[in-house]
């Protein structure tokens, strides 16, 4: 794949200032469009080896376009509050908002790249990183973004020339140091490395784009030819028109003899007020005690509770907090999302509450809301919600392979059973704010909150992030069990003493 | 202020369980009043002595209310990404939006104290940072934050006693370290500070309120019942009614010959295009070189653009960054703030973008936005356009005394000159989308724009932040100025090499 990159392309001075004012001039038009139309960001990735005129690229396109507009970021090494978050968290946080362009030099293909070259990581972890990244990068193409991949490639002669080329000038000396001439010594393994990742990572959805880095003119106008093309491409696209790359999702199945698992649970479970008060008191003394364990500052907990109105969650929240410390948690209630949330990838509001190492971060509903209220209300489309399920498998497994125990709890009560509460709610003084006409609009869609829940519970039950079925129409049963669940699975994670 | 809390305050556990369900009632009802209306934030310090029962009030706090719309925020040591910027940056991110309560632990008085016990600050220092808090309480309070801060004591035998009896219980221990104790034989020293700091803090926008922290009874009540009637208070105010803390602005005075700096402005002032070409390389390549000054990683730089529309900010700012490297600046244009900076202080969408240290960050418009739009179109109050003067002379002194390098440009051209280029931008292709009806709008109050800046100019030009006025109407002329202004302050704040 790199071959072509070697062949010395070349472009005139003479070609380069007839073709450089009309292809500026289209480039600042079709980022005055994108700004105007707000609807997709575009996410331009700059790799490549060293000396390949990467920074000087990119310095040309923002001389070219409104630099106010676009969002620069190179990826130094991590500080400690990303240290203490699953690698991805960084990224997360540099993607530019719809309507922006974003540049990130480097980006998630250093790390792999450089591991892999050094032997630091194993064929098959590195497989998995690739995956992580097509998986990464589908997600962004399915969210709209626009994205454009370009590596900057030199041959092993070429590289030399010009690395001896910076350090020769006194101006430019600064930029070359051992790290480069290191790396130089390895460029073959790197070579093969970086073709390998990079033909793996060259999706439909998001191809790279190999650039030639020997000749200014030629990279230059490459560059921005692609960019023009790709964003106009969109930019003209008919209205409605999608990505291209949206899925028809195959409808879920339901099962022919209508059972659900929801269906099969026992919710005359039940425990009396003795045996609740004995077991809280005991389970709330042995979480407190695991929280202060000392390989606790290593890991963290993310606890999920989803269910249908009235069904306890709040409860069952209150009796989990009741035996932390202040210092330890943060509960996050899930609203609607903010502009600045409107404007990223779904996941971005709650990648943004990953939590650092050593503590407790509860949801009060969650990212399953899109499988579920956004599902029946059609707030997204059947292709969106369809591909939230394996985004949603793919979040919470990087988070477990980061350390953090994910426990989900689907809190269910009987259709009756709910209607006694909101009928009780309607009648307290305080509890008058918990209920509203959309909880009784939601009540009539009970079998289709049903179906999506068993759906979303079959196909997100991962073994590193259980869901744990809470039969609640008992609620000191509920919390219980709740508790219970949480306390067995954060001593199993934290081991012994 | 402390001895009353060593009185020996008690509340019976009868008296206790009499008051706690009606207080518990109404403190969620008015959090929940507080959440509906969404108007202010709840902001609640938590300080004082060790072991005096600060952890187990909030607990109690988060046990009472609905801990699902509590902030709770403990400030361990910074993280590397709160010391490379000003302290109170560690702050302005833990802020509760309106309509939430955030409770924060130890905050910005932690460090003073500790500082001052140890001997680390002198008596003078310290007195800056209690005139820097008393100025944060005061702008919080000015936008419309209800402060409450609680200081929690013992007397020096209870502390002891207190300490041992956490440290003899084996459930407890871990509690009590070294560090606990070797504070403990500075008791009289942290009193003596601590009393000091606490006295000159106690304002009438944000009362410390000492709690006795011996009896966990009368210190919960304390808490609860000063946090109800606060809240309470400002809920029930009527509509429009204010924190009682506005200060009626005394009007600016016009000069009685109506000479205003800008009118003294040779706007004459041009330069060839020869010229403009020889000092621009120069000085981009001066520019170029210090940014890899190798004390540039210990400082960074933020240069505040602003001038009537047209102006040349934007063509300003291009021949800046053309000097930069992409990976070592971002630019921020400043436009109407997201719903999360609605629901925060005026300055809380400026500090989130203070840059760590190494970096440019260049804003087009910026924060005096609030005394000239906001005040001219009367976007905001005259008492709170009035009050940014202070404000931000405070935040740009912060940034500052953090190694910022502020300068700051108003770029002036005459009346005729902007109609000029007006009328060529809806003439030329790709500057139509540089023009609006707002823009004409704004040109019909051109002299209310010119006294806004007049008045800003003056009340703003700090020695560490100064700023620099720019003839305009050449645009080569302008161009050379703010570079040559940057290059000089930069080489200035560099020395020597």
């Amino acid at each position: 794949m790199f071959e072509t990159a070697e062949l010395g392309h070349h472009l005139s001075k003479t070609k380069y200032r007839e073709i450089e004012p009309e292809l500026r001039a289209q480039l600042l038009e079709a980022q005055f469009d994108l700004w105007k139309c707000g609807k997709f960001p575009v996410i331009i990735l700059i790799s490549g080896v060293r000396g390949a005129g990467k920074g000087e690229t990119v310095n040309l396109l923002l001389e070219w376009m409104d630099p106010r507009h676009i969002h620069t970021h190179a990826f130094d090494n991590p500080t400690d509050e990303e240290l203490a978050r699953p690698p991805m968290w960084r990224y997360w946080r540099a993607l530019p908002p719809k309507g922006r362009i974003g540049i990130l030099f480097g980006s998630w293909y250093t790390a792999p790249i450089i591991d892999r070259v050094f032997g630091r990581i194993k064929e098959g972890d590195l497989a998995r990183e690739i995956d992580e990244i097509n998986h990464f990068e589908r997600m962004l193409a399915d969210e709209d973004a626009l994205i454009l991949k370009f590596w900057f490639h030199l041959g092993k002669k070429q590289q030399r020339k010009r690395l001896k080329v910076i350090e020769s000038d006194p101006e430019t000396r600064w930029r070359i140091t051992q790290r480069d001439w290191d790396f130089f010594k390895k460029y073959d393994r790197f070579y093969r490395v970086s073709e390998d990742i990079v033909m793996q990572t060259s999706t439909g959805w998001a191809p790279w784009i190999v650039v030639e880095g020997k000749d200014s003119a030629y990279r230059s106008v490459t560059v921005g030819q692609a960019l023009l093309q790709a964003m106009r491409k969109r930019l003209d696209a008919k209205p409605g028109g999608t990505s291209g790359w949206t899925v028809e999702a195959a409808p879920v199945a339901k099962p022919v003899d209508n059972l659900y698992i929801l269906d099969t649970l026992d919710l005359t479970q039940a425990l009396t007020k003795a045996n609740y008060t004995r077991d809280l008191a005991k389970l709330q003394r042995r979480l407190a005690l695991l929280t202060r364990h000392r390989r606790f500052t290593q890991r963290n907990v993310m606890c999920v509770f989803e269910g249908m109105d009235a069904a306890g969650k709040g409860g069952a929240i209150r009796r989990l907090t009741a035996a932390l410390d202040a210092r330890l948690y943060h509960t996050i209630p899930v609203a609607a999302p903010t502009d600045e949330e409107k404007a990223q990838p779904y996941l971005w509001r709650f990648w943004r509450h990953v939590p650092s190492k050593g503590r407790f971060t509860i949801f009060d509903r969650s990212w399953y809301g899109r499988v579920l209220v956004e599902r029946i209300e059609g707030f997204c489309s059947e292709a969106d919600w369809m591909r939230a399920y394996s985004e949603i498998n793919e979040f919470e497994d990087q988070l477990s392979h980061n350390g953090t125990v994910v426990l989900k709890f689907w809190m269910q009560i009987s259709k009756s059973e709910q209607l006694k509460r909101f009928n009780l709610r309607e009648r307290t003084r305080f509890k008058q704010f918990k209920i509203t006409d959309e909880d009784w609009r939601n009540r009539e869609k009970w079998s289709e909150y049903q179906t999506a829940a068993a759906d979303m519970i079959e196909r997100t039950n991962a073994a590193n992030a259980p869901w744990t079925l809470i039969e609640s129409n008992d609620k000191y049963f509920a919390r219980i069990k709740v508790l219970r669940t949480i306390v067995t699975a954060f001593e199993r994670c934290l081991g012994g003493s």
